[in-house]
């Protein structure tokens, strides 16, 4: 595949300096089109060393419009990146919508240098870009246009390229070690990375293969490459708000479908005395396995969800009592700052990820998506139906960094929502935690049960599953969240 | 100092079982008042090991509304923190405004153990302690509320408090060797905490010194502390917001003053065969200059500001032709994010503090509090005024740990202006740079004078002078840029 750039491509210096004025014109009207636009722009520079990524880089940064646009290099990750998922790195840098994102080494350098180093073998390597398309693709949906260029050398062009780099005193910096090892494994790189491009060609998502020997031809290549990428994207994206429309009709299923939380009894109770007893316990020994994980780097995000008043608060600060206040974080979801909505909608959760060791603590979580923002319509169907498995691979990225990760969703009856509130509204400092919403949102049970039935049906997978929790009496509630995240912990660290 | 925290205090479980109610209801009724105003509140929980920080954060943290607050933990820098000024690992946590922030180790915990372990003398402990009166002090110029705990022991009382700890095995963790270590140091340790909390104390933010023994007293006290000073912050907001006035009169200079830039000689110019020349020379200089102190990690910070069409953006793109685009980054200062609106207003320039080794291009900056802001009345006189030490402060924090910091300021006079106005309208891609504010700005053109001439009066220090650019020639501003940057990196590096 990488024939049609061995070709030698040039372009003169007339015909550039004809061209370039024309297309930076072009390049400025649609960055100004697309500050307003509720989308962004990933610009991916990959290629083999030697093969100009600096200078298209150069251009497009003397080109665009320095407000809507940022170049992010990636080297040797740092101790905090180490921390945290794989795309923590990635997702921390993602261009906010109405700018251009310009990637120099990106999701691909990593997985093409690792296998090209017998590092992972081919199943590794497959994986990993399973990984990369689904983020791709989440990042397609949320209307991000991603322009991924390749740029291409032949063997004996990288070689005498990186000869005259060395040559010329003021170039030479940029021929490194690391340049002359890849130079030496040149055939399996290539090898590899057609693999990769092949791969990872979607219709929506294609490489451009272009040829690196001459800076004025890949530069213009790569900028008329935005510039008409660009352009169709903001047309489509007109056209696709003008008639955006359901792709999935959700089944009718009358009153006859059973809900999974209608199968929990919400008679199991505990008495005082067995509670205080067992609260002991397992404070104690949450108290050092918590410790125990945190020796071992093990970091544990424990998501809360649950009706109103289905006790989220007293369970946590049970757990809470447990740990040590310099350890763990109990993060309450609110309201998505502006720079959080100019991004995918998993951003915000991305951004407060812990480092290793700790714990996190999520009242309220990324499951809004598919609860209030679907029942209350602030997410379309098409968005919601989406989150399921973006929310699947989210997690799954979690779980295989090795974080312990559970999700408790605290179920009552509406007989005894009612009974809380009416008790809230009497101890002083409970009176804030009700308003009118909380008596609003009685009226819509039913579509929050369906929202529930669906939420655990599509997401409770092997590695996160739910744990469904009996709370109309809050002593039970309390001592099976505790007795599970300590039975998750405990098998955890036995399988180390 | 410390013996009113010697005396045993203690509160029993009855005690404290009628009082924690009340006082939680008021803290939650402070809360919601404070998550309406335009100020944050810093809680620092500092003191001897053994002192009982954990448990009186666990009680902030259960009694508190986690919406508005958080827990900040320090331990060992990071090595991206270790790659920035020392103080951006404070900033970068800094809570947002209408909320709280509880620090468990802050800026005060490295300076006292470096005293303590004679890694500095009393002279760099004392230029710590400047360092942090400053920015408490910018802080709470900012309306944040600062409390600051310092929890006490006795000797035998710490002794006999990590014996308990290390018998029981549900504690023994919380006794590090760092504890032992910090034991044999317990007088040494009283003795420059003394010193610490007596040069730190203002009236504005005094210490409140605890004794530590008994986590119901001080976990009180604390609490307390936090509701009396955070109410009579509050009070006092409303009436200061009330009656704000002016604590300085400007100097009614009339037409008398000389202004820096009239002192200027706007006739210099370079041909266009010397300037191409020069560009040549020193860009290649700069590449190789660069590259040496990207080796040895030095950064360098670099400033534009100047009048509208000043040629900014073209001395910008001369300079970058030089870089490696991997290693610079252009930071075009624009409104500020709801979030860094939450901030104090040096926050969001704190936080794109580059990694060592980088060079940062600002075009437009932190200035703009001294210029635009004090002339179209964005900021009150009294923010401007304090913005000069805040600045000073600022870029002596960056010149401290290493940065090359320049500030340039391009002038031109008010025809040249007229004459790139309409030029611009001409060139297709150019056009997008002039609007009528750029025309109305020009009315302003004297009071835009005076503010740069307070500006260079005010914040042209030793380590960080101003370099005033003769740029009605944009050959000569361009050249004159950067020689001056390849002058200042050959003597930074000289000096090394």
């Amino acid at each position: 595949m990488f024939e049609v750039a061995e070709l030698g491509h040039k372009v003169s210096k007339a015909e550039y300096l004809e061209k370039v004025p024309k297309l930076r014109t072009q390049l400025l009207d649609l960055q100004r089109q697309l500050s307003i636009e509720d989308c962004s722009v990933i610009v991916l520079i990959s290629g083999v060393d030697g093969g100009g990524k600096g200078d298209v880089i150069s251009c497009l940064n003397e080109w665009l419009d320095p407000r809507f646009m940022r170049t992010n290099a990636y080297d040797s990750p740092t101790d905090e990146e180490r921390d945290r998922p794989e795309f923590w790195r990635f997702w921390r840098t993602m261009p906010p919508k109405g700018t251009i994102g310009i990637y120099v080494g990106s999701w691909y350098s990593e997985p093409i240098a690792q296998r090209v180093f017998n590092k992972t073998d081919d199943a590794q390597l497959q994986k990993q870009l399973n990984h990369i398309n689904q983020l791709e693709k989440e990042l397609a949906d949320d209307g991000t246009l991603i322009i991924k260029c390749w740029l291409h050398l032949k063997k004996d062009q990288q070689k005498k390229r990186l000869k005259q780099l060395e040559d010329n005193p003021d170039t030479a910096w940029q021929v490194t070690d690391r340049d002359k090892k890849h130079l030496k494994k040149y055939d399996s790189f290539v090898a590899v990375a057609e693999k990769v491009l092949k791969v990872s060609s979607s219709a929506q998502n294609p490489w451009l293969i272009i040829e690196g020997g001459d800076y004025r031809y890949s530069s213009l290549m790569v900028g008329q490459q935005l510039r008409d990428q660009l352009q169709l994207h903001l047309e489509c994206r007109q056209q696709e708000q003008a008639n955006k429309q359901q792709r999935f009709t959700l089944p009718d299923v009358g009153g006859h479908q059973l809900n999974v939380l209608d199968a929990l009894d919400l008679g199991l109770q505990l008495n005082k005395k067995t509670y205080n007893e067992q609260l002991n316990y397992y404070q104690g020994k949450l108290n050092q396995l918590v410790r125990l994980a945190q020796a071992k780097k093990i970091s544990s995000v424990l998501v809360f969800e649950g009706w109103d008043a289905g006790g989220k608060g007293g369970a946590i600060r049970r757990l809470t009592h447990a740990l040590d206040a310099r350890n763990y974080e109990v993060i309450s979801v609110a309201a998505p700052t502006d720079e959080e909505r100019k991004q995918h909608y998993l951003w915000r959760f991305w951004r407060h990820m812990p480092r290793a060791g700790r714990v996190t603590i999520y009242d309220r979580s990324w499951y809004g998506r598919t609860l209030v923002e679907r029942v209350e319509g602030f997410a379309s169907q098409d968005e919601w139906m989406r989150a399921y498995s973006e929310i699947t691979h989210f997690e799954e990225a979690l779980t295989e960094h090795g974080i312990v990760l559970l999700k408790f969703w605290l179920h009552i009856d509406p007989d005894e929502q009612l009974k809380r509130f009416k008790e809230r509204e009497q101890i002083s400092y409970k009176q804030h935690k009700i308003t009118e919403e909380d008596y609003r949102n009685r009226n819509r049970w039913e579509d929050y049960s369906l929202a529930v039935n669906d939420m655990v049906a599509r997401t409770s997978t092997q590695a996160a599953k739910w744990t469904l929790v009996e709370a109309n009496d809050k002593r039970y509630a309390r001592i099976k969240v505790l007795k599970t995240y300590c039975d998750k912990l405990e098998a955890t660290l036995a399988a180390l």
